[in-house]
């Protein structure tokens, strides 16, 4: 039920025509509240699409009463007649509910350049149904290259946090090529879901590394409608939204364009998360390595290229590296032999031992294959 | 004629059994003075092979009579036996020229992780016989994926420089996995030909960047004779090695994996060159962009959403970019159609002008394709 799971928000999804597929690509969501408390993050790609210029002002003050997101067009280095159509959207959505444009939030997606044709927007606005069973279908509505919807929900004692994502390609940090729409109704303000929001991102979606590419577009949306008149502890609010981010990262990892490998790099004893991350994203970008993986070959010196190009602290003379808990290098020379590691199962764990403190992370990746080069070789939708 | 055509220098390449190929894999250049003067630059990942720890000491009094390479192996994460193969291998190319073994430079090139055969090393460098027309055959046992040689001749009015090099995937800054030897018989300190060889490498092989993984086992060397008794002015000099190593990066990039396309990414009119190299570096590791290239889609927008992933000075929403010399963006919006684009040819072109300032910088590039793809997830040579 995705982002209508939880009380107090209705959704649609519709055809309206941007899509060459002529599949679902507008979705709305509205929170009914009684509270209309929202916090957002946004891609820190400097090239930012007209719906993400939009939606920053609409979040400065807290408060969001819908959500309006369209596939089949990203709407982003389109001009002002590119913010025009963004903001004609919130405006129709607006009037059909009663509320304030300044209240609706935007997300585009799809080809960048292209204009997107407002006229079958307004249309698609005014003929949409938002039911309190519509979050299937919204889910459906802002696919891009996903295979299937990503959809997530985690039932507390008389609150809940559902949501929906889409993204396929183009995941990388700061955020990947994604939409996410997260509902509650917790009741909570809109300065404790942003700090949930951001420390809930930062070890889910941030960490998700599928190409290296960043997009224009990329929003996670949280909203809260208070409906079930309970305010969680912060930690237990923070564990629920966290869980349902990480399982929509996952996701979105097991349904990266052409994939055939999803690729977990846990980097130990780093001496910070910082490096450890920082050691994880290297490898995860590393096209030779992924190539290898694809081949179901281990190749574990690429991971230890990948590991040398990075300031983190570490001894590359003593460093312990496991693929699939097979130890393939051991203080930095060879150790098991690759023959026993065997790749052919989808997940791949790579272990990096830094031995050099006690900081963790994981970030998660694909492997580089034929079908990525060929959908992304030809991308038009 | 390659690191044979300046005067005072002999070579040769043979089968020493390193390659499954059963090609030439072992290659020994010598200079045969009156000069011994050298200088060289080496990777900058920070997991170095067994023969880059070894090179960096001999390399440090500039002093430089003779330079083995091999390929079959890169002699990298093979621990203390590793070196001590290295060390080997140096000894027995002093004892054959009656040198000193820390006047030898020694580079390798492989698979990371595998020890090298020293026994079939050091049959290799007795059975070798060095001649004055050996460049050839030296540049053909340095060639791991490489489908041909590289080399290049720089002849002046007196003096000449003439190189070789080996290259074709990881090409990278820093530099790329490349094995490169340059020889002169003009007469410069070893000071001079530092400078000279950074300056030079700084705008060739250092914009050169296939894939964006760098190499552990780099390594370009400037070896000069004297034996011309000319000593060219700084400026000339400087000129003619620049142009040895762009030739040299040009060949690198039209044989890197599996490519389809040389790809040119030139930024004018940013604030400083540092600027324009980042834009560059950005675009030429969008594997999304580099995806679309393959199938001749000149897809501007991922160019854009690159170019916003770095923190060079430029308004994203004035900004210029053409591809084939049609300017697909205009001012940040969608400028002649992309329909007029032909990406058919080898070679492509995409111009970037940030309209903030003066400073200009190339980055090549190739596009990422199945067989770029194929080529790496089974690399075993």
């Amino acid at each position: 039920m995705s982002v209508t799971h939880a009380t107090g928000f209705t959704a649609a999804g519709l055809v309206v025509g941007l899509k060459s597929s002529g599949g679902k690509d507008l979705a709305i969501v509205r929170n009914l509240g009684p509270s209309q408390a929202a916090a957002a993050v946004f891609t820190s790609n400097r090239a930012q699409a007209n719906p993400i210029i939009w939606s920053k002002q609409v979040i400065g003050d807290g408060i969001v009463g819908a959500i309006v997101l369209n596939s089949g067009g990203a709407n982003c280095y389109t001009g002002s007649a590119g913010f025009q159509v963004t903001h004609a959207t919130a405006e129709a959505v607006a009037d059909k509910l009663s509320i304030s444009a300044t209240d609706v939030l935007v997300c585009s997606t799809g080809l960048i350049g292209d204009q997107l044709p407002l006229d079958k927007i307004l249309a698609g606005v005014t003929a949409a149904e938002l039911t309190a069973d519509g979050g299937a279908d919204a889910a459906l509505a802002i696919m891009t290259t996903d295979s299937r919807p990503k959809t997530s929900v985690n039932q507390q004692d008389g609150w809940s946090i559902g949501g929906m994502a889409k993204g396929a390609g183009m995941l990388a940090p700061g955020l990947a090529t994604m939409l996410v729409v997260i509902t509650t109704d917790a009741d909570l303000a809109s300065s404790a879901l942003d700090a949930a929001l951001r420390e809930a991102t930062r070890v889910s979606f941030d960490r998700l590394d599928s190409d290296g590419c960043m997009s224009t577009n990329d929003q996670v949306t949280l909203l809260a409608s208070g409906a079930s008149g309970i305010v969680p502890a912060e930690a237990e609010f923070q564990a629920a939204l966290t869980a349902v981010c990480a399982d929509l990262a996952l996701q979105l990892q097991g349904d990266a364009e052409g994939s055939s490998h999803d690729i977990t790099i846990e980097t130990v004893n780093a001496r910070s998360e910082d490096d450890a991350v920082e050691v994880g994203r290297a490898v995860a970008r590393n096209n030779l390595f992924k190539a290898a993986v694809f081949g179901n070959d281990p190749n574990w010196g690429r991971v230890l290229a990948a590991v040398g190009t990075t300031a983190a602290e570490f001894d590359p003379y003593d460093i312990d590296v496991s693929i699939n808990h097979v130890m393939v290098c051991r203080s930095g020379e060879p150790g098991e032999s690759r023959d026993l590691v065997d790749l052919h199962p989808r997940a791949v764990h790579v272990l990096i031992d830094l031995k050099v403190g006690d900081a963790t992370a994981r970030v998660l990746t694909n492997d580089l294959t034929h079908d990525y080069v060929h959908e992304n070789s030809a991308y038009s939708s």
